[in-house]
């Protein structure tokens, strides 16, 4: 009945492998009919010249999955198998070419970034040890899905570190950790009502406003005046949520003040579905100021939910944000999410939380505020001295990025393909323009980071900055 | 004017902070009107008893948050902020008590949880080799977020592996790294139309059907005979998406014959808009068998989104779990998460990486399937032998869990509650059948894992089970 070959050479699969491949193909390709008898497992090892066991081994594996049944004492039979049918879309051997991927490594490039960082500045060695004392102390922890707001002690260590930090007064109760500002607005906005108006900063995080509509809610770009977020385009347009950065906003840099952050607190605080999402996404870094006390740390009425990141002051590789619901929310929050589970690495997160405790959180930020305050000097000045009346700068001693007017006639995809060129990476305010009107302008601007820039690559890509836009 | 007292004591707060938090005071409390002017810095300064410095540096910090406002040579001003208003729900001091968290901290229990694994056995060690060898190799990824479906490097690592053990055929491109089957399916579904039809097994994964339903999708529960999903209630019902988990289904454990997965390729070959979700959730256990190829492998149609996680060969804590996408959902992928931030730490990822190419991730999982085989066995030795025609067990070796059926007349929540008194973990079948009829029959089912119990425990173990269903 069946006749196959087998390879007993020693670089040969083993034997019963072969066994199992051929009469599995054979029963697919139906040159064995269903409830056909197989031969015995003595007689199918003496024809082939192999072990018994081999044969049996290779019985048992297509027993298990389904390509034959047994009748004790009678042997084995052949299961009854539907024939592959062909549909439309036959796999291909390769993938069509528009969805391949290009290596994005760009060796020899500079990188004037406002995402990127410079990791070799990152102390890995104390975030090791850090790690090591997790997997000590938190063992039992890690064998198991923490709560769905991220691990209770972890929790803890951020509120109290907020609360010193940013005067940021809530419980731990209240912080929910997640890989990132999007997928916690997600999960926020994902449990509001339809018709919800989300109220966003014009220019702004533009990731935010493309998460806003993909969830088809209301979303309203409202123009900045030099104080922040125009009040009275907040009161015509009514919205339920305000999304700001009234810390350093972004991308502009402006700092809101006081007054205007009473404005829109007593906006918010005339009716209960008015809430403000605080995003404070790079306020640890000040360089003439102390740090500027949060927007939740003035609200009275549980208006405000707090976002912070631990991306700007440790690595945006790593992705650990979280935000603070005031209690109504997390309520909406605990109903709607019994059964998510947390997507943080738990052992990443008791990192953080003794790489916190160890004191060793306060030395890095303490650290890189110095070198950051050094590095954005010597980039605004070597901009300044070589574009002299071309440049102005909107010189906020804070964040890790400023925005840059260059008066120009060039356009903006001028620069952009000159940049390639150039290799130079850069991104102008066109892309955080969230309903673009292609403004003719003799100016362009850019928002210009210096995270990544290593110091001693300073001046070259203000070489190339010049070549692209001078 | 304005009077206040510095203390100058030595644990006094800077000095510096306390006139510029009591000139805060009385700017927000209105004691100081607006566009009233400051003392000079040196008047302060004498008034105080303190030095010009402390009282500029309060000055500046007041200035940068808005509070103040100069004019050259003329001197500080009191910026116009409204009063803040009193809204409706003022900040209370405490979150209300059902809010509140109680620990989850279970000393002195012993957990038959299909969920919790013991992190004692992973290889913490090599882990944390392979993490400073990504450290070293992949510096200049982890300044930067990574590709939106994750880093290329990891996905290839991926691709090769699976096409080894699971004879899964794929691109590196079609892989979507993902914090957990949740969030992916998640994602899947939520570019799909709103009228998308998806079927699920029954008794089948709770979290994806919850999952399912907060979505708004139309959610078909299947029966299941004895082969797994029924295909006859499939055609009749029609959907779009079959969920299924064919390596070893849960929580029954039936590892589904090729006839049935022929018959659900067929079936799904013959739409181009039907889809099967393949969650390989614990394929890399079997105890008595080889491997079984997935469903993916047998697709020849592009039909098959394949689901695999390392949350049960790693730690469910990690959460690493990857989609494979067939090339047309491919496109809309790429299309709708554009803007969308991979959300695992890359770090973990490409720690991930050099434990596959090391080897440590292989030799990790012999050594833990010798080590669970053991452990079940011994397991279920023990529950037969104590509970001997009481028990009936579902005896399919693989996996980390299997079905017990109990012949008793105690009712599902006396069952609960006992194993509550007895510090003993357990889930029934009620949590998985997801159209619950609470049905009445002389039987309990419970889903027993062994994956988190020590070997030593396990008496124990099953004489507390004894205590709560004998």
């Amino acid at each position: 009945m069946i006749k196959f070959h087998i390879d007993q050479s020693e670089n040969a699969n083993y034997i019963y492998q072969q066994v199992y491949e051929k009469l599995k193909r054979f029963i697919l390709e139906h040159k064995i009919s269903a409830d056909d008898k197989l031969p015995s497992k003595r007689q199918l090892a003496n024809e082939l010249g192999i072990s018994i066991n081999s044969v049996a081994t290779a019985y048992e594996q297509l027993l298990a999955e389904g390509y034959i049944y047994t009748i004790e004492r009678k042997g084995y039979f052949v299961e009854d198998i539907d024939h592959f049918i062909s549909g439309y879309a036959r796999k291909a051997d390769k993938l069509p070419d528009h969805l391949k991927e290009t290596s994005d490594h760009k060796e020899d490039w500079l990188s004037l970034s406002h995402i990127k960082m410079d990791s070799t500045k990152f102390p890995f060695h104390e975030w090791m040890k850090s790690q090591q004392k997790a997997i000590n102390q938190y063992s039992s922890e890690l064998s198991k899905i923490t709560h769905p707001q991220g691990p209770f002690t972890v929790r803890k260590t951020i509120s109290d570190m907020i609360g010193l930090t940013r005067g940021v007064t809530c419980e731990p109760e209240q912080i929910v950790i997640g890989s990132g500002t999007q997928p916690l607005i997600n999960q926020l906005m994902t449990m509001q009502p339809t018709n919800t108006k989300v109220a966003v900063e014009n220019p702004g995080y533009s990731r935010i406003f493309q998460l806003l509509k993909s969830l088809k809610l209301e979303v309203l770009p409202i123009t900045l005046d030099k104080e922040g977020m125009d009040i009275r385009e907040v009161k015509a347009s009514n919205p339920h949520f305000l999304f700001v950065t009234p810390s350093h906003q972004f991308p502009t840099g402006t700092i809101m003040p006081i007054s205007r952050r009473v404005e829109l607190l007593n906006w918010a605080a005339m009716r209960e579905d008015r809430y403000i999402i605080e995003d404070d996404y790079d306020s640890e870094f000040k360089y003439g100021t102390y740090h500027i006390p949060s927007l939740q740390s003035l609200d009275q009425n549980h208006r405000v939910i707090y976002v912070g990141t631990f991306s700007k002051t440790l690595l945006p590789s790593f992705r650990i944000s979280y935000m603070i619901l005031p209690p109504k929310l997390l309520e909406m929050y605990r109903h709607h999410y019994s059964d998510w589970i947390q997507g943080s690495n738990s052992l990443h997160l008791y990192t953080l939380h003794d790489f916190i405790q160890s004191g060793e959180y306060a030395k890095h930020i303490k650290r890189m505020n110095q070198h950051y305050k050094m590095k954005r000097k010597q980039l605004v000045e070597a901009l300044r001295l070589k574009f002299q009346d071309m440049i102005h700068i909107n010189d906020i001693p804070a964040g890790l990025h400023f925005l840059a007017t260059f008066h120009t006639d060039k356009s903006y995809n001028e620069i952009m393909d000159k940049a390639q060129g150039e290799k130079l990476e850069i991104y102008t305010i066109r892309r955080f323009l969230l309903e673009s009107e292609a403004k003719k302008s003799a100016n362009i601007q850019l928002v210009i980071g210096f995270a990544s820039i290593k110091q001693d690559q300073i001046a070259e890509a203000v070489e190339r900055l010049y070549r692209v836009i001078g």
